[in-house]
């Protein structure tokens, strides 16, 4: 099947790699492993202890936000029915962190592109925690193909069980992760809202007014199409490997499976991850005539192509074959039992890859302009079939191990 | 000093009752006293203990948030110079609840006017606690003169505390209000954010986009102006002699002031106050040429004054020299000692008034206007005077009890 092999070559990767590193020091200083110390913190200090939810955790179940919605929804049917198809995908929405709403406006044919999210903190870097925030809320704005983002807001709560000095550390180099990101993506925080909570919170709003032609409204897909990934799976096993690291009981479970190098890589690859913006992804999307795409959060890559295919023009459905996934993060799934469900798609993702139908001609193109422009890899994942608008992974999936690369540009 | 008399007489308001009451019947039903038992829960069920702070105590006090925020403000320097000041108006306020944002877009002279806010219940009605969230949102684009909103985001927090059940009466409850409301502003919730955490929250982004004239910059305060409140003060003081009426200890030591009775009305007016939206006073800050505003919530009125005194072109202070109050809410101040700091002007607000900068020659008719409009007193309460900057209230400011009304339409 060779449509679905990995578009670029294991040859690009240490081109990655010195891609990675030939940015700015600072940048580099930063990304070393946070030690608590360093910042005149007790050493056991560990951001992610300020809330007790993490990932899909923070999120209201699918079924429940439902139910609790009905009332908003009833609205809808009162709609300007020219747009209710926007409005029904962007209410539905609420919650699962991939809800760009589309306003058109009362000015020249323009609309509003707006989205918000927030979640706990799920790494302990709090540099790049903000990082990781602000990529994820702007991921929306990329999953509709929107490439600037006009203004963002930016939403923190500091937990109420931080010392003053923890809070005078960490929320700080929060609030510079979050800009950093910002002002990589072209844009500036320029307002938003600071409380205290028991649990430590970080989001944004991003809102972009456009054209018509500025985003792509997910719903065209057409059978032939192939579905592209742009990011590795996993973020959440790794992440969660990592924090077993000081569990021994946990850590057992595992040991036999990785090495504590092994997670310590798979850690940093995932913070790099989702640290990533998505705005080169988004604006490939326009080059090759990507026919829509969501970006993969909080329900998990089968969770989110299915509410992608849910709203598909066409009588189309997803058939996804295979699953990138940072390395040795399927092997301690598999080891977890139906802990996270990673091959069956259902492992939560923060600020993941977009997934885009793109026309099968364009999409091995796609994957090497990415490639050429960032230095990551994209992979074709699955295909679109005729069908009832839903998606599913077959029975075996093929997983590429996607390597985690070292902080010194080696590669393992 | 005949121009700081209350603006409308007393006798306007047997008329204010008949106005509140001739509405809709099914509001009226929603506007009783809130019921636990009548939605299955418990007679006990507070919706206020859901979170452990409230008002300005959700806050992040302002000299903190000033040193969490240098990283941000460091930008500044950095920005365009001809948007420097209102990038300097919008930074400052993160957190302050008062935070509207107008930024120059890419499109024909149009701008981004768009704040975010949420806050913790403080009062026991959820569908009320969803119309003050939502007025409370809008208000800061009122207080830039911005009457359309063209898109609402929702910010639901669910708490952790609250049994399936709980959840089930009251976030649907709290999304009607704040639905409700939205829709009496002429706008809609499109989207959000909903997510479990310890406290439930509740709060929204609301966004405009629109012309240079739809908005006032709140900068343009000359010397003989007045000041122009829109609502009275005392909603953070009502609120908590009502949750008094739980606990013994507290009510003792306000009882020989207020009666029971005095407390559930002020508590009502209150929570009318809160929800009512500052729409048509924003709309008649263009018809009567206001030359800047505010909304006053979480600082107080001084602490909001002093803001926009702060962000003046010109030499100039503003003086107070009246505070309306809900009735019997000074008296309860001033027995709780330094706690509230109502006649100091440092008492929270949720959901207050605008401040508004009027020509003297304009400010009665704009109050005779928004009694006839909407039934509700508004109160010159000061100056505007030579000075640097600053916002103060007299030795002995005079305080106007403003009557609370009784649901059935009799004052008292």
């Amino acid at each position: 099947m060779a449509e679905f092999q990995t578009a670029v070559s294991q040859d690009g990767l240490s081109h990655v790699a010195q891609l990675e590193l030939g940015s700015n020091p600072n940048e580099l200083a930063l990304r070393r492993p946070f030690d608590p110390v360093v910042h005149d913190l007790d050493a056991t200090f560990r951001l992610c202890r300020f809330a007790d939810l993490k990932g899909r955790g923070c999120k209201v179940p699918q079924e429940v936000l439902a139910k609790l919605l009905e009332c908003l929804q009833q609205d809808e049917t009162a709609q300007d029915h020219e747009h209710a198809h926007f409005m029904h995908m962007a209410i539905p929405r609420i919650g699962i962190g991939m809800d760009s709403a589309v306003i058109p406006l009362r000015h020249g044919g323009l609309s509003l592109v707006q989205t918000t999210d927030f979640f706990y903190p799920l790494v302990d870097d709090p540099y790049m925690m903000g990082k990781i925030a602000c990529s994820n809320v702007l991921s929306d704005l990329y999953a509709m193909g929107v490439t600037e983002c006009d203004n963002l807001l930016m939403l923190v709560a500091v937990s109420t069980k931080m010392t003053e000095k923890e809070r005078d550390v960490v929320i700080p180099l929060m609030l510079r992760g979050f800009k950093d990101s910002a002002l990589e993506a072209g844009t500036a925080v320029t307002g938003g809202q600071t409380v205290v909570n028991p649990w430590c919170t970080i989001g944004g709003v991003a809102t972009t007014v456009c054209q018509p032609n500025e985003y792509i409204v997910p719903d065209n897909a057409v059978v032939g199409d192939v579905l592209v990934l742009t990011k590795p799976l996993g973020t959440q096993v790794a992440v969660n490997a990592h924090q077993w690291l000081d569990q021994p009981e946990r850590w057992n479970r595992i040991k036999l499976i990785v090495s504590e190098d092994d997670v310590r890589k798979a850690y940093q690859r995932s913070m790099d991850s989702m640290a990533r913006l998505n705005r080169i992804a988004a604006r490939l999307m326009h080059k090759y005539n990507a026919h829509g795409a969501t970006d993969v959060t909080g329900f998990g890559l089968l969770g989110h192509a299915q509410t992608l295919a849910k709203h598909q023009k066409n009588e189309v459905s997803f058939v996804i074959h295979n699953l990138p996934v940072i390395a040795k993060m399927a092997a301690v799934a598999k080891a977890c039992g139906n802990m996270f469900q990673l091959l069956q798609g259902h492992s939560a993702e923060t600020s993941g890859g977009l997934l885009i139908c793109l026309p099968r001609e364009q999409a091995a193109a796609y994957c090497k302009d990415i490639e050429k422009q960032e230095g990551y890899q994209a992979w074709i994942i699955g295909i679109v079939e005729k069908g009832n608008r839903t998606a599913r992974i077959i029975d075996k999936p093929r997983v590429i191990e996607v390597p985690a690369k070292e902080k010194d540009g080696e590669l393992w």
